[in-house]
C-alpha cells in the first residue's frame, strides 16, 4: 500500500521562527515521571517518537527553579547544568531523526507544593491549602520569576533545544494563574484588565523571546477553553482569543488544548477520555482562533485518523497535528501514514492509563503500546523484533484476550515456527469484547482492531475460534510451549478480604458479566450496585441500568465514585454525570449483607447499621483469576514430560487480574522473553541510580 | 551537669547474637524517602543518628526484589550490587562512630503495587484492588520469595550491615500476611494452625540466620497488637507471643510495635501520635513479652524521657530502647542523655509530620529537627553552627512563634551581636501557645519547651515580651536586620478560593481563634463547623465544641474529615473517634453561604442545594498571613536607610501560612543563612541525580 495523496499535505514543512517542522506531526509535552532524574528513559522513550516521524518531541512540563517544586509528581527541571545535561541526550536523539526538540518551561507559582526544596511558594495571589502556602508576589518576586524563565530558556538552549515553550495550559502554571480573572484579584497593573492579567505571561514572553528567539522557535501553550464553572475558569471567547492577539508577535507558533487539570473542586479535564469526547471534540474553540493569530497553530484532539488530521489542516483549522496520547500509543503514527501502512496504526483508545500514572508518580504505560517507557530500561523497540532463539518450538496460547492477543503477536513477531491463538469464543478479545461494549467504552474496542490485523499479517500465527480445550485438549493438542491466558472473573459470591458477602446466593443477586449480557435490562426497578473495584466496571454497570430505566444507587467503600478515575482525570466528569443522570451515590459505605430486598452495611467509621432498599443487587468486588486449567495442566510434570511439553507459562488476569494495560505488557513481556533463562520472572531491566557523593558544604 | 545514676543503665553495652550495641538506644527503621535513589542524603541522616549516640541506626523498609517494588512509595532496596553499593556509607558512617548499621528486609507479597517493575504481585492469598493483582503464591513461589530475602541479606552482609532484620510488622510485609489468620486462608502447611502461619516467616528466618548468621545479628521486626477490628488483626495474646515462642532460636533479639499502617478500610495505626497516646503506652503489650522469649526486646514507644527508659530496663520490660520519631526529633538524643545534658533535648511532639512525608513520596522532615534530611544536601549539622560572617549585626526577630523563636535561636548559636526577640503576647510561642492548647494536642507545647530553653541560655539572644511593635517602632528599634515573624490568623471572611463567605459577618459565626479562646463555650447549641483547611484545626474546633456538649456537625469539601491526618496516619482513628463522640461529619460537601439558622450549600459533585440547621457557625477556610506590617516598614527604602536598617526579612506564616514544620524550617534556613549573598532565597542545595547511560541491551 502507499500513501493516499489527500494525507500528503500532513507532510509538508512548517517555519516555526528560526527553525522548521519537517512534517506537521508534533509530540506534544505529555508527562512520563522521568523528568530530568530518569534521564536515559527520558531520552529514550523520546527518541523513539523522533525515529518514528514526529517533527518534534517536547519534554513534560519542566521547572524553571526550585521554587516550583511539583514533588510527589515528576516534572522535568532545568534548575542547573546538571539537569541540562540530563535533558540534552533527549535533544540528540530528536536531531538524530532531524527532528526538533522542544521543552515545556513551567513555574507553578502558588501552588507549587516544593515538598522538596522546602520554598514558600509565591504566585498571583494569597491563598492556603492544607498548610501550604501561596503568597502573593511583589514586583520584584514576578521579576524573579521572569528572570527564571529566561535562565532555563538559555539552560534549555543550549542544551541542544529548538523549542522553548511558555507554558500556561491546564491550570496549573503562573502565567496561567495571572490570566484567569477569577485567580486574579489583584489591583495593580497585573489584574483587572485582560491586558493587566496577561502582562506577566506577555512580559515572560518577551524576555525569553529577547534571549533566545533568534537560536530557538518561541511558543505557548495556552488552554482556551476550560469547560467548568468553578473559580478558575478562563472563557473561551474574547478571554483566550484575546490573550492571542496581545502575544501573537512573540510566539513563532500557538500550541493549543482545552481543559485543565487540577485540584477536585475546579478541575475541568485535561486529556480527555474517549468515554467523553470523539477526535478532535474541540474544533469548534480552535477553528476561532484563526482570526486571531498570524501564526501556526497546533493543537491536540486525540488524532489517530489521517483523515481527520488532513481535513483539519485543509480546513484550514491547525496548521500541526498536536499529539500526546496518540504518540504514547503509537510513536511510528507519522511514518506510518507516510508510509500509507494505515492498518498498522496502533490506535490511542482514549483510556488515559498514561495519564494515571503520573498522579501516582509512577512511570508511564499505555494499554495499546506495552513498549512504551521500556525502551531504554528493557531494550524494547516498538516496530522491531528480534528473532527467538527457539523460534523452532511451536506454541499454543490458550484464550485470546489482551495478554493472549498481545503474547501471539509478539511470538509471530519473534518468529516462532508456528503459534495457535484459541479462544473459545467466536472472535478474540477476551474482556476487552465485553468491555468495549460498556457505554461509551466504544474505543476500547481498538485494543481488538490493531491485533486481529497484525495477527492476520503473521504466516506462522493462526488464530482458533470456537475452541474450547480443557487439561486434557491442551496436554494433546501437540505444542511445545503452552501459554495459558484464561482470564479472570468477576466474583459471583461478593467476595472482599477473602469474606464472601452473606446472601450473594439470591437470585436477586447479579454479576457484571450479568448486567452486560442483559445490557442492563434485569429484573427489578431498583438496582444497588456495590461497587468495591473503583474503577469503571462500577461506573459502567450504573449507566447500563439508568439506560435500562432502573433506579440506582451505587454503594461504595471508597471515598469516590470511581476512585481509581481520579487518576485518570475521568473521576471528575464522571462524578457529576452519574449523579447529573440520576443515580445515588453512597461513598464510604460497607455492604454487609444483601437480602430480597436490599442491602446492610455501615459507614467505614463506624459501626453504625445502615440499610437501603433494593430490587436487585449487582456485586462489583473483585475479579477472580481463571487458573484452574493451570493447576490441571502442570499437576502432573511427567505427563507434560510424556506430551512433549516443555514450558507451561500464564499470563495477563489469569496470573492476577489488573489493567487491560499490564496484560497487554504480560503478554508481551513473555514473548519478549521466551527464550531467557527463565521466562516465568522478567529480566533485569537497566536501572538509574545517582552514586553515592560526599558533603562539601561546611557542616 | 552531669548525668544522674539512674540512667547509667541505659549505656550499658547489649550482646545481639555475633554483634553488640554499644548501649541501649536503637535507632528503628523509619522511612526517609531516601532509599537507595538518594544515597548520600540517606547516608548523611542515618550517619548523624550514629553520631549523636544511637547504638544501631537502620534503613527503612528494604525490598529484597523487584517483585516487591513500593513504588511510588520509597523503601530502600537491596536488588543489586548497585543498591548495595549505595546503601553501604550508611554502614561505613555507622561505623565510624561505634554503632551498628542494619536493614529492614522487606517483601510486599500480594501487596506490592509494583508500579515500576510491572511484576503481578504473589503472596499468601488472592485478592485484588483497583485491578492491581495479587496471586496465591504455590510452593516454588514461596521458595523463590525466601531465596529473594536470603540473596538481599547476603548483599547488606557485604555492603557491611550489622543487623538483617526480617520485617514483618505494620501489615505490610509477606511475612506478615502469612502469619494473620484473617489474611491467611491458605488450606497447605502454610495455612491454618499458628503453626503453620508461621511457617513462612520461620523458614524464611531460618535461611537467613544459615546464610549471614554468624556474621550478622539476625532480628524480626513484629507487630504485637494491630488494635483495630478489621479483618488483618492478629490477637495481641496468643498469637504474636506464639510466634515469639515459635521463632525465639532464630533471632538474636525481637524489635517489637503495636499498631499497623494499611489501607484505609482496616487500618490501625503504626506511629501513634501523642494526641491519641502517651509514652511507651504499648507497655502492657510488651511486658508479657519476656514470658515468650530468651532473647534481648527491643521496643518503641516514642521514648523521650530518660527517667521512663530506664525504669522499663530496670523493670525488666525491654532491653533496648527503640524509637524512630524521638531519633528523628533529636538525633543526639542518647549522647544528651550520656552527658546529662536533659536540658538540650529536643523532644518529639508526636505529631507525625515525619511520616506524613512517606506517603506523599517525599522527603522526611520535622517540626521540632528542621536540619532532617538537610545534613547532606545542606550540609546542616543539628547542634553544629558556624559563627556568621556578618555576626556582628544587631536583629530584631518580632514575633515569637515557630519561626520567629528557631530564628533567633540560630542566630544566637551563630554568634550574633544581640538578637531581641518580640513579641506582643505574655510568652514566647506564638500560634503553638493556642494550638497545644487544643484538646489533646499538649505535646506540641514541646516546640515552644525546647526553645525557650535554649533561648535563655544564649547570652546575646534577649526575649521581650509583652511588647507589641507599629511599624514606626520596627523602624526606630535601632536593630540593623529585621526579620519579621508576625504570623498568620484564620480568614475572618470565611474566604475559600478568593471568594468570601456570604454571611461570615453574622454574630453566629465564629473563627477557630474565637472558638478556641472560649474553649468551645459558644452560644448556640448545634454548631456548624465547616472545614476546608482538613487538618487539625476542624477537629480541635469538633473536640472543643462537643466538649462543651454541642451538638456538631462538620461539613468538608473533602472526601474525609482531617483529609491530611491520612497522611500522618491520624487519619482512621480521628474520623472513627469523632464520629463516636457524637459528631456529624458531612464530607464532599461546599458551604456556599451561611445564614442566622444554619448553613447552606451542595454536594462537590452536584448543583443540588442542601441545608444544614444550625445556631452557630465555625468557619475553618483557610489562614491568611499578617503581613501589613511587613509591608509598611518596606514601603520606604529611604526611611530604612535613614534608621540605619540594612535588612528586612519576614519568615514563617506571615510569608504564606503553612505547617508548623514548614515555619520551624524557614526561621532556622533563614538563621543559618543570614549572611548568604540575598538571603531571602535559599541557596542551591546539593542534588543527586543519575546520568545518562546508553542502552546496551538489544533493541
Amino acid at each position: 500500500m502507499s500513501r493516499d495523496s489527500r494525507h500528503d499535505i500532513l507532510f509538508e514543512p512548517v517555519p516555526i521562527g528560526p527553525k522548521t517542522l519537517r512534517n506537521r506531526f508534533y509530540q506534544s509535552p505529555h508527562c512520563t515521571s522521568f523528568g530530568a532524574e530518569v534521564p536515559s528513559a527520558q531520552a529514550y522513550l523520546r527518541g523513539m517518537k523522533a525515529e518514528g516521524g514526529w517533527a518534534a518531541i517536547n519534554t513534560e512540563f519542566c521547572s524553571v527553579h526550585p521554587s516550583a517544586d511539583s514533588r510527589p509528581l515528576i516534572s522535568a527541571r532545568l534548575w542547573d547544568e546538571d539537569d541540562a545535561r540530563n535533558l540534552a541526550p533527549m535533544a540528540d536523539m530528536a536531531h538524530e531523526h532531524g527532528s526538533l526538540a522542544g521543552v515545556e518551561l513551567w513555574h507553578g507559582g502558588g501552588i507549587a507544593g516544593n515538598l522538596e526544596t522546602r520554598i514558600a511558594a509565591g504566585g498571583v495571589t494569597q491563598a492556603t491549602e492544607w498548610g501550604v502556602g501561596g503568597y502573593r508576589l511583589d514586583k520584584a518576586g514576578i521579576r524573579r520569576i521572569q528572570g527564571y524563565y529566561v535562565e532555563a530558556a538559555k539552560r534549555a538552549r543550549d542544551a541542544g533545544f529548538d523549542i522553548v515553550n511558555v507554558h500556561g495550559a491546564e491550570g496549573g502554571a503562573i502565567t496561567a494563574h495571572f490570566l484567569m480573572a477569577k485567580m486574579n484579584d489583584r489591583s495593580d497593573e497585573y489584574g483587572g484588565s485582560l491586558e493587566n492579567r496577561a502582562r506577566f505571561w506577555i512580559e515572560t514572553l518577551e524576555q525569553v523571546k529577547a534571549a533566545v528567539g533568534d537560536e530557538c522557535a518561541v511558543t505557548a501553550r495556552l488552554c482556551i477553553e476550560t469547560y467548568n464553572g468553578g473559580p478558575l475558569g478562563i472563557r473561551a471567547g474574547e478571554e483566550a482569543y484575546g490573550f492571542i492577539e496581545l502575544a501573537d508577535h512573540l510566539v513563532d507558533f500557538w500550541d493549543l488544548q482545552a481543559g485543565g487539570w487540577s485540584a477536585a473542586e475546579w478541575a475541568g479535564d485535561d486529556a480527555k477520555a474517549s468515554r467523553f469526547v470523539p477526535e478532535f471534540d474541540d474544533r469548534k474553540y480552535v477553528e476561532a482562533v484563526r482570526g486571531a493569530t498570524a501564526k501556526p497553530i497546533a493543537a491536540v484532539g486525540r488524532f489517530t485518523n489521517p483523515d481527520t488530521m488532513a481535513e483539519a489542516v485543509r480546513a484550514g483549522t491547525i496548521d500541526v497535528i498536536a499529539a500526546a496520547r496518540p504518540s504514547i500509543a503509537d510513536p511510528f503514527l507519522p511514518k506510518k501514514i507516510e508510509e500509507g501502512r494505515y492498518e498498522d496504526i496502533r490506535e490511542c483508545i482514549g483510556c488515559n492509563i498514561c495519564a494515571s500514572r503520573f498522579p501516582q508518580s509512577a512511570p508511564i504505560i499505555c494499554t495499546q503500546n506495552a513498549t512504551v517507557g521500556e525502551e531504554f530500561r528493557r531494550g524494547w523497540h516498538p516496530e522491531r523484533f528480534e528473532p527467538a532463539a527457539n523460534a523452532e518450538k511451536t506454541v499454543l496460547v490458550l484464550g485470546a484476550g489482551p495478554a493472549g492477543m498481545e503474547c501471539a503477536r509478539v511470538l509471530g513477531e519473534r518468529g516462532m515456527s508456528a503459534v495457535h491463538l484459541v479462544d473459545e469464543q467466536e472472535a478474540i478479545g477476551g474482556s476487552v469484547r465485553m468491555v468495549s461494549a460498556y457505554p461509551n467504552l466504544g474505543e476500547w474496542g481498538r485494543v481488538i482492531n490493531y491485533r486481529q490485523i497484525q495477527l492476520e499479517k503473521l504466516a506462522n500465527v493462526e488464530v482458533i475460534p470456537n475452541t474450547r480445550l480443557d487439561a486434557e485438549g491442551v496436554l494433546t493438542y501437540g505444542a511445545e510451549i503452552v501459554v495459558l491466558a484464561t482470564g479472570a472473573a468477576w466474583s459471583a459470591d461478593g467476595t472482599t478480604a477473602l469474606n464472601p458477602m452473606p446472601g450473594a446466593e439470591l437470585e436477586c443477586v447479579h454479576s457484571p458479566e450479568g448486567v452486560a449480557a442483559a445490557g442492563g435490562e434485569i429484573e427489578g426497578e431498583h438496582v444497588l450496585v456495590y461497587d468495591v473495584d473503583s474503577y469503571f466496571t462500577g461506573v459502567a454497570m450504573a449507566e447500563l441500568l439508568l439506560r435500562a430505566g432502573k433506579q440506582v444507587t451505587v454503594v461504595t467503600p471508597s471515598p469516590n465514585l470511581a476512585q481509581y478515575m481520579f487518576f485518570t482525570g475521568e473521576g471528575f466528569r464522571v462524578n457529576r454525570q452519574i449523579r447529573a443522570a440520576g443515580a445515588k451515590i453512597v461513598t464510604d459505605h460497607l455492604v454487609t449483607e444483601v437480602g430480597p430486598d436490599g442491602a446492610r452495611g455501615q459507614n467505614v467509621w463506624s459501626p453504625d447499621p445502615v440499610e437501603w432498599a433494593a430490587d436487585a443487587v449487582v456485586l462489583v468486588t473483585e475479579r477472580q483469576p481463571r487458573d484452574s486449567l493451570y493447576r490441571e495442566v502442570t499437576a502432573d510434570p511427567e505427563r507434560l514430560e510424556a506430551e512433549g511439553i516443555e514450558h507451561v507459562y500464564r499470563i495477563g488476569d489469569c496470573v492476577a487480574p489488573r489493567l487491560i494495560a499490564e496484560c497487554v505488557f504480560d503478554g508481551h513481556r513473555l514473548g519478549r522473553e521466551i527464550d531467557s533463562p527463565d521466562p516465568t520472572m522478567p529480566l533485569p531491566f537497566l536501572r538509574e541510580l545517582p552514586n553515592f557523593q560526599t558533603a562539601v558544604q561546611p557542616r
